[in-house]
């Protein structure tokens, strides 16, 4: 079931070492069909170059029951599941261990929209979770995972603000399909490089102005868009 | 029309990813024909990889009506007339958010001449332009992001000096012709690298030697140059 | 004899320069066959593209003495032998000089577990070796070299920590085969080169929680893991 | 004329690219034939896709007189002959804009040896020269920045140390010949990239102990040196 779909999040897990956003198996990408309530996430521990689509694990969204799909689901797929649930708006969801954007994760800083690259695609900074509580490390980790950070998300909007960095771990990116979950993911790493370097030569710096932030997200979002071929 | 302009402006396009300079389809290059009084200039969010020189856009230079192509041209159109409107000597015009020019541009700062690799393309400091004014960025945005670059050569020479930093944005490089300012683009990319760091390791250095800078700039540019083959 | 095993050393070998782990012949894998008592090393100084699996050099794992192979064995060969006499776990080593592990080397800095890629394969901080005296550096220098790191290792678990960073040198991984040596040496460049960014932006950055260590380490290793396809 | 030595400074031109070591046409590499007294060189501004064995000028050591060749030399011919000239064991000379090691020589600062991959090379500080002064450059430039390096090796020996910084400028690097000459610009870029951060981390650090500099060094240099295959 759901052949297009799995081809889609095959497809999207292997841009993940495409855009030299992985290392060996460190990332995973899922999507979800919402009408049938289920989500395709990559199986966990496979090697890039053995990944075939049919390997694609099938869940239940609601359960998180498997329904197909011979191997093991990723062992992040609780945070998936709970993303899912939680933001009603995104398709597909992309976690990996990317250098820039996990270097912002462990120094537990979220990325401060410093430019019109950030603006285009994130509207405002890219935030970083709290620490996680011994309790919730101990518990359903990948569960709270996804906890913490719907909790980072009470007065942001995860469709203007696609990304988050799970502190002491590594980014959460997501999108209307596992597609835009991977270019949200690539750029997340784009605005992580710059923003580290911006800083380092000038500590002090603000972020960019609201006018400038509004203008460059609003001209490639929502309904005044002019950007493209529309 | 402009068949042959139209194929330089594409390959000069497709030079962007091929030198690292843009992700996805962020980045813009065109070219003038001064006498027939038009500019042709990439379409606008168009993935490289399906760019072809016939959907190259062509625009009069004059009032930025566009003569031919099924596509809309490049969002930053307006900022690329102005600059052929400003600079005579100009035939050609790059724009990226290349990640070493575009971290100088965050951090508002022009990038110094430190040594003779800038000295050989940029004949002192590449400037960085002001922050635009709310009005500005809420009105005709892109043409008043070619006025702020415009106002920022007062007292420069654009031809000895062909590239900018938009503050909070990026940079736009230039030259006789397309692939020239494509040339300075990845120049620009070089030195802003090498300046970062240079800075870092000592944060007090100062410029080069002006007696260094003339000797590198003149012996490859002007009527004395005795670089390359003459 | 042990073509097998020499076939994989010189696998491992050759995965060295596919990393980027290694300039030159700036590198060596080995491993051992413990029933045998031998073990099968990189010979030196010779081109990774002249390399072949028949190459490879055989020697006692108790004495030292070359028992097969026309070449010389790598000069670092008295350093693995050590290794493998005091790290009882072991069965595979590898020697680079990968520059982000070495600049920790030089700086003579241990790496600290800063988030959970470092987690995963290490469990704690990788740890840098004192600086060795003039009598060891002039005396017997590759096998003291050995010796400095298991001296490093005494409190600590070489098969939870599985490298080690020589002061002023390098860095030395190790695993239970060839191949996993070179898995922990690329693992290693990863963490140092987000080690070093995260703690370059937050200089009092502190280890990772201990629990969140222990959670990420023990779901990939030891008899309660559950990642990958068990 | 000298057909093989040209065979082997163009492949040593061609290596620049391949390395890393130069962008665009900012590099070149040449020989000498001491009996001879012919020195081979790249022609001045060629692009490296265009070069071709046959295209390599030759010019006589002792007067700079251009003997064989349709194409100007490259502009700093200058400097390589006065380098031959002062430095009577060195076969081979490079010059590039290597991004490491030119940002050394902007910020005006020696490598410090400070670690096992520099000393197996470089036999201590790899140093940079003075500021030129006004007189020099207006001069004759290019044989001053020969001059300039030859009075930086005053109680330096060339063979130990086989590179240079010039200030605000870039690097020199030399060997036995043109291929050694290539081969220690690029442990230059290394030691250069290594040092840099290990400083950033740490900016009181000193070199590395003597002794283990001199281990290093004479391990694979000098009469008792036993790395390699003899």
């Amino acid at each position: 079931m759901l052949e297009a779909l799995k081809q889609s999040v095959f497809e999207a897990n292997m841009a993940l070492p495409k855009y030299g956003l992985v290392t060996f198996t460190w990332g995973n990408a899922s999507a979800v069909d919402r009408e049938a309530g289920l989500m395709v996430i990559k199986p966990s521990g496979v090697e890039y170059d053995e990944l075939r689509p049919e390997d694609m694990v099938v869940l239940k969204l609601e359960t998180g029951r498997q329904v197909e799909g011979a191997l093991r689901p990723s062992s992040d797929t609780a945070t998936h599941l709970e993303l899912y649930r939680a933001f009603a708006g995104i398709g597909g969801v992309v976690h990996t261990h990317s250098r820039w954007a996990t270097i912002y994760a462990q120094a537990r800083h979220g990325i401060p929209a410093l430019g019109t690259t950030h603006g285009d695609y994130y509207y405002g900074e890219i935030p970083c979770t709290r620490l996680m509580t011994a309790e919730e490390i101990d518990g359903e980790y990948e569960k709270e995972t996804g906890a913490v950070i719907i909790e980072t998300f009470q007065g942001r909007s995860p469709l203007d603000i696609p990304a988050v960095l799970v502190a002491s771990h590594g980014p959460f990116a997501w999108g209307k399909d596992a597609h835009e979950a991977v270019h949200n993911a690539v750029v997340l790493e784009e605005v992580a490089f710059m923003a580290w370097h911006a800083i380092q030569m000038r500590p002090d710096l603000p972020p960019m102005q609201q006018e400038l932030l509004d203008k460059h997200y609003l001209r490639k979002h929502g309904v005044h868009a002019y950007y493209g071929q529309g």
